[in-house]
């Protein structure tokens, strides 16, 4: 038997074959979209910023009103899916937690490793082109909505693929989504980090509704490595044309550039956008 | 062995016992919430307006650009639920369809049958509290933005159940879901009608981007019956606190009296609710 192309570790069970059917039919996480989830990077034998993807796990499954396991359940599945995963490769880890089945009981908790998809490992090499998109409401509004879900990394992710199909479609790679007030937000499974002069920013997750990007944190925190300082602001994609280089940051793919927006060509730095990835620990495919 | 409490049925595999688990962790219907669904009602042994359904069903894998089974597979399919579904009781009966694994291959495709939950007999027989709340955008904004999903009714109901989780812990029973422009819209699982004289009214599907109710339409095609004329027509919730009655239509609920809306009282008339109830054909509780 060669490496696994996959690795699927239930809660309480332990790992078992990828293609197990482990949800039944009535999983509130399929019929409803109803769970959450953390995507990680896993590095060296581990799974990169566990404790803040954790944390941020921990606020999702309060917005949701969802009883997720003890930190330390969590760790352990994570750490029984890596310790199955090829230690000298890189990999993808979801962590998923669904409300179980309709019927009640226990929620649905289970983690799997998985090869970084390509299309993420060519965004990480040469960057993506883009494509903005509304999201239909204010910048400001999910801050006063909670039923709208805004911060938590739900399973409820229909509108965000639908968003990449609709990009892939136009001949882009991925999506810029705006507020219906012309603002910048963030793209389906990433955040936007841009850099004016000696300051790299980013949007504000606090009030937007966007979720807190574990990755643009760790670069933000990191920034001064790079002779950089950070702020947090709004945007509109009309004032990115003239910023001095613009990312997607994300838990996987890592860093992308964002070459172009709408067509328009973004300034592009080879020279940062490498060492913001060396930075970051992502290798180049 | 008494009757089944529910009932699950795979395509090409026929019924299985329903807490068999059916799908895998990585499959797109959970993890990304992507896949479409449709609920109808079970009575004398069939599952009522299955031929709407189905058609709405396609509506929605083409705009979700899923690969839905032909037509014919899903009767079979729908036709093994309900018979082993006790013939002559009540029930809910879902069609589920996702995108797959993650790994590509066939979308993965089940009905399931269960009872009526008890707090739709419930709304059913003493109709609901309501409140409104934001669905963030205008009313006419999703007729342009196909990524947003307007009109398809995806496996992504995070937002609808949290939007109930609110209203319940506000002391309602259900929700409105307004406009930012403040008209109407629908209700994460049922559609507004109501009365003003001798006319019926709902809200159009077409540039609203809600989803177009099923029991609804059949209720306006067959609103003659009760002496009244149809019209689709945009409401605010002030409006609806001056009109000669109001209702949400669903499949499995199927009528429910909005006997207040944020607390005002909504005009009321039992018999006009029990003639629509017993047009539409379901039992009450």
């Amino acid at each position: 038997m060669g490496d696994p192309t996959r690795v699927l570790a239930i809660l309480g069970t332990g790992v078992v074959p990828a293609d197990t059917p482990i949800l039944r039919g009535d999983d509130l996480g399929v019929v409803r979209g109803d769970g959450i989830f953390e995507a990680l990077h896993v590095r060296d034998g581990r799974a990169w910023l566990l404790d803040a993807h954790l944390e941020r796990m921990a606020g999702s499954a309060a917005r949701m009103e969802l009883s997720l396991p003890p930190r330390e359940a969590l760790v352990e599945l994570v750490g029984q899916a890596v310790a199955a995963w090829p230690a000298g490769a890189e990999g993808a880890l979801r962590i998923v937690c669904t409300r179980g089945s309709e019927e009640g009981g226990p929620v649905s908790v289970y983690a799997s490793v998985f090869a970084v998809p390509e299309g993420n490992l060519r965004g990480r090499r040469e960057g993506v082109q883009v494509r903005t998109a509304t999201l239909g409401f204010p910048a400001r509004m999910r801050a006063e909505t909670p039923w709208l879900l805004g911060g938590a990394k739900t399973l409820s992710y229909a509108v965000n693929m639908a968003s990449l199909r609709w990009a892939k479609a136009h001949g882009a790679d991925d999506v810029l989504w705006v507020s219906s007030d012309g603002y910048a937000l963030e793209a389906p499974t990433a955040s936007l980090v841009w850099r004016e002069g000696s300051v790299l920013r980013t949007i504000p997750a606090d009030g937007t509704g966007i979720l807190a990007g574990v990755t643009a944190a760790y670069l933000l925190t990191h920034a001064g490595e790079l002779g950089l300082r950070t702020e947090e602001a709004l945007i509109t994609p009309a004032e990115l044309a003239g910023v001095d280089g613009a990312w997607f940051t994300s838990s996987v793919r890592g860093l992308a550039a964002i070459r172009t927006l709408d067509g328009t060509p973004l300034a592009y730095d080879p020279d940062l956008t490498d060492r913001i990835r060396t930075l970051l620990g992502f290798p180049l495919p």
